[in-house]
Order: C-alpha cells, then sequence, then structure tokens
C-alpha cells in the first residue's frame, strides 16, 4: 500500500506543480515584490495535499484531475495564503517553515501579509475564470466557490484560528481542540476532497459520503500534526518540534497523550473509510491517502 | 446637484446599511471574537461608495439595487478588509479611522488581521451563493467574481498597496503615482460600478463605457483623497490630517502641488461623463457621483 500512495502523491503532485507553475505570474511591474512573495511560499516544497485529494475526490467518482486543475490549483493557493498569514509574528510568529524561513523573514511583514491576500484573492479568480473558459457546469463551480469560502472563512479555517489564539494558554479542553482542529484544518481538507465530487458531477449521496470521509481525514491529518510535533524528526519535518507545547497550544496530545491521540486517529480513520464503503476501486486512492495521512513522517 | 446627489446617496446608504447588518451574523460560538472584529469595521460609518456604485452601474441600464445587493455587499466587505490590513502596524500602522479606533488597537494584531481574512472570504461566498440562490444569469456572476478579483489582488488593489510601501519616501514619480492610484484605489471602484452593468446585462458597449467611467472616477476620487489629506478638516475626517507627507506617501499634491492636482481631478472627472456620453437620464446619478467625489469634504 504505501509504496501504491507514493507512487500516486508524487505523480499528482507533478502534476500540480507543473498546473502552478503554468498559472502563476513571473514578477514584473512596480507590484513584482508581491508576485515573488507569492510565489515563494507556493513553490515551497508542498506536498500539495489538499489539489491532491480534490483530483482523487473527482476520480472517486468517475472524473479525471484535468477537470479540476484549477480549482485544484486554487486550493493550494489558499492553503499557502493561510501559512504565510499563520507564520507572520502577529500569529504564530515562525521563522522557519519546511526548513526555509518564513515568507516574512525573506520579504519583510507587509510584503508577507500583502502576498497572503494576493494568493486567497487569486484563488477565487482561478475558479472564477475555469467557470468562464471551459465547459464546466456552472453551477456545479458556484458551489465549489460557496463550498471552499466557506470552508475558508469565520466558519472554517479563519474561525478556526481565531479559537487556537483565543485558547492558547488555556485549559485543554476536548470541546475546543476538536473545534480547532475541524475548522483550521479539517474544514479545507474537506471541501477539497467534496469540491472536486462537485465538479466531477457526483449525485448527491456520494457528495455527503465524500465529505463525510473528508470530514474525518482532516481531523485524523491534524492530529497526526500534533503528534508530528511531539515526537517528529526536526530534520525531515524542517522545522523544530515541541513548538505547540512551548506555546501552550492545545493539541490531542495536551489533552489525551500520545498514545490516546493515535488510538483516536486511527478511530477517526476507520470513520473516514467507513463513509466510502458504497465506492468502487475508483475510491482506493482516497482509501490509501486516509491511512497515509496518520502514517507520515512530515 | 449637490442636494439631489446626497439624497440619492444617503438613501442607497441606508439600503446598503440594513443589508449588510442582514447577512452579517450575530458573535457566538468559539470565533466570536472574529465575527465581533469583522462587524467592527464593517458598521464603522463608512460611506458605502462601492456599493453604491455598484447599483447606479446596474441602473445606468435599467437594472435595479435588488438585483446586485449581494454583490454590493460583498464589494464593502472587500474595501473593509482592505482598510483593517492597510492600518496594520506592518503597512500604515494607523490608530484612527473615520473617529474611531482601527480594528488592531480594539482586537489586537492577530484578530485584526483574521478578521480582514475572513471578510475578504466572505464576500466570495456572498457572490457564490447569490449565484446559487437567485435567479441571476451566472455565467454574469462569474465574470464579476473574475472582475472583482483582478480589481482586489495582485492586478489591482493589493499590486497598488505593494508598490504604496515599495516607493514610501523616494522621489516622487508622477508614473508610480499613477499606477499606485489606479491600482490601490481605482481599481476596485471601476469594479464595482462595471460589476452592476455586468449583472444588470448591459452590453458588451455600456459595460465598457462604464468600465472607462469607473477608472477615471477611481482616480479622481484618490487623487480628491490626497488633497483632503492636505487640506482637510481633521473633525469632518475623523483622523490626522498631513498623514501621507510625515510618511514620504507618494501623492498628487507631493508631485504637482495642490492647485494642479486639482485641475488634474477636474480633467479626468470631465473624461469620465465623456464616457458616460451615451447613455440617457438613468445615469445621471453616476454623473452626480463623478463630481461629487472631486467636492466631497470626507
Amino acid at each position: 500500500m504505501s509504496k501504491r500512495i507514493e507512487d500516486y502523491l508524487e505523480e499528482r503532485k507533478i502534476l500540480m506543480d507543473k498546473a502552478l507553475e503554468e498559472l502563476m505570474p513571473e514578477p514584473s511591474g512596480l507590484a513584482s515584490d508581491v508576485i515573488t512573495a507569492m510565489n515563494y511560499t507556493l513553490f515551497a516544497g508542498g506536498k500539495r495535499i489538499r489539489p491532491v485529494l480534490c483530483i482523487a475526490g473527482a476520480e472517486a467518482v468517475g472524473g479525471s484531475a484535468d477537470g479540476v486543475l484549477p480549482v485544484a490549483c486554487a486550493l493550494e493557493l489558499i492553503h499557502s495564503y493561510s501559512l504565510i498569514h499563520d507564520d507572520l509574528p502577529a500569529l504564530d510568529n515562525d521563522d522557519f517553515r519546511r526548513g526555509k524561513p518564513t515568507n516574512h523573514k525573506v520579504f519583510g511583514e507587509a510584503v508577507a501579509l500583502l502576498a497572503g491576500d494576493g494568493l486567497l484573492t487569486l484563488a477565487f479568480n482561478l475558479m472564477a475564470r475555469h467557470g468562464l473558459e471551459k465547459k464546466v457546469e456552472r453551477k456545479a463551480l458556484l458551489r465549489v466557490i460557496d463550498l471552499i469560502s466557506s470552508a475558508a472563512g469565520y466558519t472554517g479555517m479563519v474561525g478556526g484560528q481565531v479559537a487556537d489564539i483565543t485558547y492558547e494558554g488555556k485549559d485543554p479542553d476536548p470541546t475546543v481542540v476538536e473545534y480547532i482542529h475541524t475548522h483550521k484544518t479539517g474544514a479545507l481538507i474537506a471541501a477539497s476532497v467534496t469540491a472536486g465530487t462537485v465538479l466531477a458531477g457526483g449525485n448527491e449521496e456520494e457528495i455527503q459520503s465524500i465529505n463525510t470521509y473528508g470530514q474525518h481525514t482532516g481531523l485524523a491529518f491534524q492530529i497526526a500534526d500534533d503528534v508530528l510535533n511531539v515526537e517528529g524528526n526536526r530534520d525531515v519535518m524542517g522545522k523544530e518540534i515541541g513548538g505547540d507545547k512551548v506555546r501552550g497550544k492545545i493539541t490531542y496530545p495536551s489533552i489525551f497523550g500520545i498514545a490516546e491521540s493515535k488510538h483516536i486517529q486511527t478511530a477517526i480513520v476507520d470513520r473516514a473509510l467507513e463513509a466510502l464503503d458504497r465506492f468502487d476501486e475508483r475510491a482506493e486512492p482516497l482509501r490509501d491517502l486516509a491511512r497515509y495521512i496518520i502514517n507520515r513522517k512530515l
């Protein structure tokens, strides 16, 4: 299984990197600094998990990568924007990510802030242009923009980030940590895979099942992140380990301990897999991805 | 004329305030802080110029406020987000706006940053939901999302802000100041009025003329802002006067002086009015608005 999913991920990562390179502008003109900064984080070695989930969500109902590429790219832009803003001194104040200096360490806070804004805005531009240019069902595309913007905004990722800050250093509480993880990370991951299924013309039942899969997979992904932050390898991760604890972040390990956190993530992945019960072998990459997510090293 | 346009602005401002109040959520849940912060700037006394231009752009080709309200609201959300981020210490570091403490002075930098992100994201959510719920032409709506995201992103507002920072304190240059103003302010103003015309079913020729009107009006608006920053009334403006000069911002007065800047803005408004030559009396509010913009006191 491990080899199969690693090949799958690698193939689609190459596809995504190519698509992103084609769509991102070369730095030029009076605003060239912000384009350079946008490209810096977008091409800083991300695993392209969200785009790959979007493609796999399409494939599970008979769609293909081609039909969802602009939306898959948009998802990676939104993810990159969130990393840039999250790393800013006003939020997590991180100096390194994936072994490289964070955006504001290279370009300064002002340009980093605006590079995040630029990536978020460009994500919606890409999706709208996809709807105008390609033979895509426009209602499905608007539904996807609705879905992704809900998952990225105050009802999703932004809400999770605010809760994350608000409760930093406070008593760990299982309700709070679940809220933070399902919103900060889980929502966009669920929207990524669901967007693929919607665009590929999945029926309502399929869309709901894939969304359930995505919710569970997203939560498991963030718990795995928490665990890696405790027992990960600094050289593999490209950043210091143990940062969550130093900051007083509310995490699964801080509430349940490492062993129980691993049990929880396994149980959640089982529920993700159950949601795929009615799908055939075309959903095999999604099954592999859910298992991969809790066994990864970075 | 003055009374007529003031009544027009006031009526539509009331309509917009009501629409915005209806759509914005009450603060609740674990992310309630960010909702409070989003509402704070959104309801801090804005003149709703961009939404009013959107409505007037629709009316000019026989449309109505009703058909464009969600997009008009989205434009105000994008404007509010840009104010919050612009005021942050990393950018202009402003403590007051419209006589009130800026967002980060009240909620802290982290929540203010995320409130901006939340408003920008919600703007696209509103537009997508409008396309799903209402009997709007979906292709027109996607064109509007394309238009607005281009005007807000690195090809528009974000690009203008970056150039604004990059050239702060440098030799004033007419090419640079025109770039900054047309991008930082002009682009979203032009997109606002054009979006109204597109949604109301204007033909290509009408859309192009309204866009030309918007480009000129947007530039004139920002030059008027520069002039007010030199000779405005502190009590009316709700902030200190002369801030541009202290910061070494490149402005029209810094390059051309006050008298010549006023000549330029009048000439630009004339060009905006020319672009409306073929329109009938339904474009009268747009004509009034262009004249109002250079005669306003705040």
